[in-house]
């Protein structure tokens, strides 16, 4: 059975739903969805695909379509009995975790690193750019905080709650993350880096936006 | 065992966890949260109840500690037998909105609306609250065309889909959200305020900001 995602390079919402179906050894390939190009906006993107209009999707060989990156680590927890935690504490701990990530800190930095980086110049507004900043700094210090003397989020082991906060985190567009600034998560993203399996998001889902394509020397097409 | 949740009024997050909990019919009380007072941003906070400095918490008999609303929703289904779904596919879409809810909907309603009325005027900025404005309805929008020819979220009854998504929508401090403009989810909400045990946000937990107190003729205490 192989596994469908429908993601793009840029999101580091479909990076975590991929980074954990790649370190998983699970059968999967990435449909390639041309964001920047509108596709997730147009009504047969939010008919066929997802009505909330959204990357990632997982869609598997009976067509089950699924989105929320929270929801597809889930079933690569299920299908593989990776990255759920050891016990039924540890799982609701990284829940915790994953609801924290997608509420306080990966959306936001998907909001700032698009404002700063993909959204046209004269539309970027230096106001809510501080504002997203000041939220994303508030976030990245709790995590910090945490790390601060362990080497995973949850347990002893890496976790779907390593995998969705490190999302946005390996990007190399500048949106307000100094990994130099925060020493527990830069040694945190390095443990998880060498996790075998392990690859970048530009070399695990095709960038979208021309520009990424053209410094990364990417093609817009499915791996 | 009673079960205790760190809450206060204006909290759309808390109002999730305490609505379920209350529509359960499980035995629990509310511990008042002094947000205004900035309660949750102290160093005791962070250290004896929430590292992430957030509220609600749920507290058991045993000591157990959880935060983050979609987790405590999960261990009142897990309590009760209510609000999960009722087939493994069901299971799953709750929480995809659980998490859609929390990564696009009630976060930006929290923000947008604490901008609107409880930072101080001088501290607003409209390019802000025009940008989460512009979020909040598109949320609003996919959450609308999903309601239109549907009771509740997710299959045939009310479940921790509709609680989160409706955690901010009862709020009458004005933030940008019209019910008239929205009739689904009007009609929804109505729905929703019908089923037995449901309370107001303000019927159900102590409001923390003294001009809220002062308008609902709440005291500052524990009910």
């Amino acid at each position: 059975m192989t596994l469908k995602l429908y993601c793009f390079g840029e999101s580091g919402h479909s990076y975590k739903a991929a980074l954990a179906l790649e370190l998983a050894r699970l059968d999967w390939e990435p449909v390639f969805v041309d964001f920047f190009a509108g596709e997730t906006r147009a009504a047969a993107y939010r008919e066929t695909v997802n009505e909330m209009g959204e990357a990632p999707v997982l869609v598997d060989a009976g067509g089950l379509r699924l989105s929320q990156s929270g929801v597809i680590q889930q079933v690569v927890t299920e299908l593989s009995g990776r990255f759920g935690g050891e016990t039924p504490d540890e799982a609701r701990e990284v829940l915790r975790w994953v609801l924290w990530d997608n509420h306080k800190l990966s959306s936001i930095a998907g909001m700032v690193r698009f404002q700063m980086n993909f959204l046209p110049e004269e539309k970027r507004d230096p106001a809510v750019i501080a504002f997203l900043q000041g939220r994303l700094q508030a976030a990245l210090q709790i995590l910090e905080s945490h790390l601060a003397g362990r080497d995973w989020i949850v347990g002893r082991g890496p976790t779907n709650a390593d995998l969705t906060c490190a999302g946005y985190l390996y990007y190399p567009e500048p949106f307000g993350f100094d990994r130099q600034a925060h020493p527990a998560i830069h040694d945190w993203l390095g443990r998880l880096s060498q996790l075998p399996g392990w690859k970048h998001p530009y070399d695990l889902m095709t960038p979208a936006h021309p520009e990424v394509r053209k410094i990364y020397q990417k093609e817009a097409v499915s791996k």
